[in-house]
């Protein structure tokens, strides 16, 4: 089974909304600090996603689903937790569960679906040397 | 069958990123737009949505789904089309769709389900007057 | 006298916080929309500033002031007004003011320095035939 | 002589814009984070700030400035510094410095200056007790 990496931050107040929560908008941007944190676990690297970029690779989000189940508040500390749940050619599944990390309650769990894209915004397969450092236990 | 609601507005530069391209969290951002456009068209009221805030109904959101087609850049115009997909006693499914507004090509459609909640939070049933005022053709 | 350009636009749920006011980080982004209209207008084309940016001349901000008088809530329209207030020849100064656009009360004052950039983020001078277009008053 | 408190944390994609690097509306954001770090260290508690919200007492930005000195890009380790640089019965004054954290250059310097608030959003002055346990070495 693949790792799942896990990251922890306080949410910010600039999050939240006149409903006194954080807005739903932000949980995209947590699932994207998630999988850079999956993605640096997996290169070992501090650069993590930016060697991709820096090879003109970039991977578009193609799909996002998000499920609400309880709001976070400013000063929550939140979990999000990361892994792959499919891989293709082209592209891959991404997986994630936010929590409130001080309780573990589960606030919100999602997907997005990525493909490669190059520097022109074509799609592109993603070359086998990174299919091979990221999703070893996939090939 | 139920009146659809555009709103058009130009791309910011802050909801660009590195790609060049407008970040994949605001579209989320645009379809409260147009959610808000569609509750400002139906109630016939500068107001709109801020109405039921003021009477501590609030429709947060429950699930979300966004499907990316093309990107927008910096200083394109786009049109947001929002309309009601789905309404249940608790709450509703609103659809949408982003285009280009100079071209008409599509960038990207989802949906957002939310359901009623009172100022603590907890989900209630949407009164009849509301319903009677926003969905009349479901009634 | 410079030319004062005004844009208008309802404030967005997203733009709010915990204290059910419009954040204050989002007064930037504000003025980067005055701004924007400034150049569409003075550019006399839809593209605006994004010309200069297709030439790889860019226009980083060198500092940021806001003095906030009275706070925008969500559905408030606003009217952000920029007007140049300064000129030299590697970068500006732009002067914004943001009024409730229904009662006309001043909600925020500020001012953002810029200094021309090429692609590489190396200072640029501002090209004569662009200081002729966008300042004609001032050569 | 007050304490100063470092809070470090890496940028998010979600952060950058069309020129590749964080959009200067960030830094507010950024200095609200080295703001509640410092909050957070001050009243020994995981709540910190929130203490204050929960007593109907807020702190409303009534003036920020902001210098920009070198970008800050996706990935980069930034450190925020925030310290208190003037105090008044009604408000106080919070300084900022922005680090890369790994090369140590300084990227960003500014202000922002706050007002008491109650919750109606009047001007009220900041009970002698938090000013006591906030800023003792002013007392």
């Amino acid at each position: 089974m693949t790792r799942r990496v896990e990251t922890t931050f306080a949410t910010r107040y600039a999050e939240t909304d006149a409903m006194g929560v954080v807005h739903h908008s932000v949980y995209l941007v947590w699932y994207e600090e998630g999988r850079s944190a999956w993605f640096r676990d997996r290169v070992s690297d501090a650069c993590g996603y930016a060697l991709f970029a820096a090879e003109g690779l970039n991977f578009a989000v193609t799909e996002a689903r998000s499920r609400y189940v309880a709001p976070a508040r400013y000063g929550d500390l939140v979990t999000v937790c990361a892994w792959p749940e499919a891989i293709r050619s082209r592209g891959f599944t991404m997986a994630y569960e936010v929590r409130n990390a001080t309780t573990g309650a589960l606030l919100n769990a999602g997907q997005t679906t990525h493909h490669g894209v190059n520097r022109e915004g074509a799609v592109v397969c993603v070359p086998n040397r990174w299919v091979a450092r990221l999703w070893p236990e996939m090939t």
